[in-house]
Order: structure tokens, then sequence, then C-alpha cells
């Protein structure tokens, strides 16, 4: 589709020297994501990978849990501008037996919201919607000094940054380090639920046995997302936040922030971290 | 209320020595937003300034306009959890003129979405739903400067984000580079909902002589809202998006990206920029 960038006219402005240039920008176009046929959401996306993307969706979701849980995702055929597929509505139909619970528009309005809504609440609904446990076991451990070589491979791997500098990145890697996908998408959320949807449709569900880099803050959104897809270990190249240590704490994710250079801060989990000086250096 | 941060423990990695130490994260909480009693939306954002937050939101989805639209705002007193307020659900009640249109759960959802769905409806809603063009009669004048010095004032103001690393920033300056207000949150979005909210309490609205600077990246979001709230330039230190340079394009907003020194690149809107060496430089 091609649409993964676009050029724009741009002045430049250096020390003082003006110059007029062609830019390249990553592309955001709207996705709708329609559930047998009813909208569910809209999400702002870099264009590409969008059955993917709708996919994961429905896994952070609950909807989805299994590739045979998905009937098949098209392109809304009516969806036209001028005549022309503007390939911005996506409708997934679910097999026959998927229960398709009561989700409302929007993401994170979770259905147990009440009046009392709270950070708790909010651990509650992931827990009580979360198709299964991490469930890696024996649990993954991973060497510090492997965590540490990431944040360097993902951006080696990430083929539209480095000519925009404007998407968010993340990265699926099994636990001896080996780079399995990488997604690249204006949202955070939108590259991993396209990490995670790809890996449905692959039949890779539950990621029991991977890590999860993502480029920038760890939040609530990112952390819930790893949870629904079964990956034992997020970890962030920048700051975390406090509900997503909390939903870590709770549901035995390993969250590590600040992942940079031979740094890295360990929130949750560090049970997965070969931890070789085991004693505590206060 | 004392939750803009939260302490939890972390297990530091510093070149393999190993430490234990309280650690200042930001704080993240689900807010519902209620109009006239209604759920409209729910956002993950930092506590704080949360009816700025709603009432700038509603600015942004084109409900409110000026401080009279708005006759109050209340956390939900039902709101609590162990007989506790939250103080997550605020509930917006506007002055009975002001004519709620038919809006969506979902942010970015607007109205004219149809089957269709593309960039240009996006524009299309940002235009229609605008309560005013942006009306800076005679144009602001921003010297490069005065721009490029910006984002280290904005560093500066920024409290929370030195103990935690982990917030986006938004500031409204003047024209002539005097800091008007700064607000941080995990989310960009809110971060921006809290400046215009505040400005319409204030009867500020519509900012037609302020600079918006924003910490990170700028999507078509940040620049719808900086429309809506009748900015004529918005800065963003990193890079904007392909619908963002158009929006702004069609509305006249001056969008610049990647100010970082004495660089930038301007997209959109380059009248409002005093470039003193007249002649574009091939």
């Amino acid at each position: 589709m091609g649409r993964v960038t676009e050029r724009r006219k741009v002045i430049r402005i250096r020390d003082g020297a003006i110059s007029t240039r062609p830019d390249t920008l990553v592309a955001e176009e709207p996705l709708e994501i329609r559930l047998n046929g009813k909208p569910l959401a809209i999400t702002m996306r870099t264009p590409g990978d969008d059955f993917a993307l709708a996919a994961g969706f429905l896994v952070s979701e609950g909807v989805l849990g299994a590739a045979g849980d998905l009937q098949n995702i098209v392109y809304c055929a009516g969806a036209t501008v001028d005549g022309s597929n503007t390939y911005n509505v996506v409708d997934v139909k679910t097999a026959p037996d998927v229960t398709v619970p009561d989700i409302t528009l929007e993401r994170n309005v979770y259905t147990t919201s009440s009046c009392g809504l709270c950070g708790k609440a909010s651990l509650d609904a992931v827990r009580t919607t979360a198709r299964w446990p991490i469930a890696d076991t024996p649990p993954v451990r991973v060497d510090p000094e492997l965590l540490a070589s990431l944040p360097d491979r993902l951006r080696a791997a990430q083929r539209v940054f480095d000519r925009t500098g404007g998407l968010h990145a993340a990265a699926l890697f099994t636990e001896d380090g080996e780079l399995l996908d990488i997604r690249e998408d204006v949202g955070r959320h939108n590259a991993v639920d396209k990490l995670v949807g790809r890996a449905l449709q692959n039949g890779d569900l539950p990621l029991s046995r991977t890590l999860l880099l993502v480029s920038g803050r760890a939040s609530f959104e990112l952390a819930q997302k790893a949870v629904m897809a079964g990956i034992p270990v997020l970890a962030a190249v920048s700051a975390p936040s406090s509900l997503a240590v909390d939903l870590a704490a709770e549901t035995g994710l390993t969250l590590v922030g600040f992942l940079r250079g031979s740094s890295m801060n360990v929130y949750a989990g560090e049970h997965r971290l070969a931890l070789r000086t085991a004693a505590a250096q206060a």
C-alpha cells in the first residue's frame, strides 16, 4: 500500500540558514475496527499490518485468544472515497463459537468500570479478562546483559524511524535474544497490537517464552497488552507508570524500565532475571 | 491530592551491580469523564487538574468554547471505593443553552466517520466542529531564535519529569515567549487538554496569540487540539505525522517539528515565522 511514509515540503532552519526540501513523514490515518460488522473503535495508526492490528486489538480486549477464534478479516468493501477503497475500515469476523463480550467503544473502558472507578478496578478488569496466566514453566530466565543488548538491536531493525524520526517501535524476542518480529507505528499501542495480532494469526499465542521491548514508556495499557498476550517480560527504554508496575506485580509480569546502556530498573518479576551477584547490595 | 507521583521499590542494575531502593514513579489512574451525568470517555491520566482536563477534553470535542458554556464540574459524589471518593470520576454540567452534540464514546471517533473513513474525513470533522478560525489578526510573528529557546525553558519548568522521567509536557507561551502555563501527564493529549481546559476556565479562549509547545511528537490529535483551542502555533520537539501536517496546512496552523538546539523544521504556516533571510536558499 506504500503509505507507511509520505513526502511533504518542509522549510528547514539550521543556525539561521533556511532551506526548502522534501521531507519524509510517518503516515498517520484513522483505522476503524469493526467486529462482526459493528463499529467498535477507531485508532489513529500508521497504515500497514492492519489485519494484524485489528486482531491484536481484539486480543487485548479479550475477544480473541487463538487463531481459530478468527473467521476472517476483510477491508470493508464499501469503504470508498471517490469510488476507491480507503483501506481504513476493517471488519473482523469471529468464529461461530466465539462469545463476543459487551465491549464498549472506548479503548480502556473496561466493563467493570463502576462509579468507584480506580486503578484497582483497572487491574481487576485485566485479571478477569485475561485468558491465561503468564504460563512460562519453568520461568523464562534472562541475563541482564542480554536485555541490555536489545535496544540497540531494536533501533537497528527499525526501518521507518531512520527516515522519519516519528515512530514508536515494539519488538518480540525469544528468551535467548533472537528477534522474532518488530513493528513500528505512530501509536505505541498499535505497534504492540500489530505484534500480538501477527502472533495470533500464526498460532503463537500465548507468547509464553518471549520478551517484549518497547521504544518508549511503559504505560498501564502496554503492560495490559503484554499480560493479555501471555508475554512474561516487558522491557521499556523509558519510565513505567505506577499502574503499569502495579499490574505487573499483580499478574507476575516482569517489568523492566530505563533500559539504557548496561543499566536498567527492575520493577516487578525479578525472579526472571539471572542476577549472578545474588545478594542485593544496598 | 498528592498522587502525581508514587513510590515503589525498584531493583537497579548498573554495570552488573545490583541495588534495591525506592523509586519515584509517575502516577497513572483512569479518569471517567461524564457529560451531564452520562459517561462519555475514560482516559488514563496523571491525577491532578482533573477539572481542567475534563473541560479541555470537551473543548477538543467541540462541546465547550467559553467559560460560560460550563455550569460546573464535580467529582462524582458516589464514586467511592470502600466508602472513600476515588476522585476518578468527574461530571461536567453544561450551561442550559449549550447544545450537546451526539458524540460517541471513542476519542477521535468523529461523527462524520463514514464507511469511507480516511484522513480527509478526519480533517473535515475538525473543520466542521472548530468554533473559530485561527484568528490572530495581525498574525503572530515569532522569531526562530525565540522558538529555539522554548524547549530548554519547558524542561526547566517541568517539575515531575526530573523525578520520574515518565511524563509528557505541554506548555503555552505568549508570542513574546512568556511562559503562561505548563502541564505534565502520562498522556500527551491529557497535558494539552489540561492547558486548554484551564484557559477555558479563565475565559482565555480562543488562545489566539499563544504558542503551544509539546515535548514529544506532533500527532493529528495534538494538532486538532491546537486548532480547536484557536492556537496559531504548535511546536514539537520531535516529528510530526503526515495527517498533522495536512491538518495544519488546511486550517492555517503553524506547525514546527524537530525543534532542537537552533534547528527546526517548519511544516506549515511559515508566514508566522520571522525569517530574516527572506529568500529561501535551495
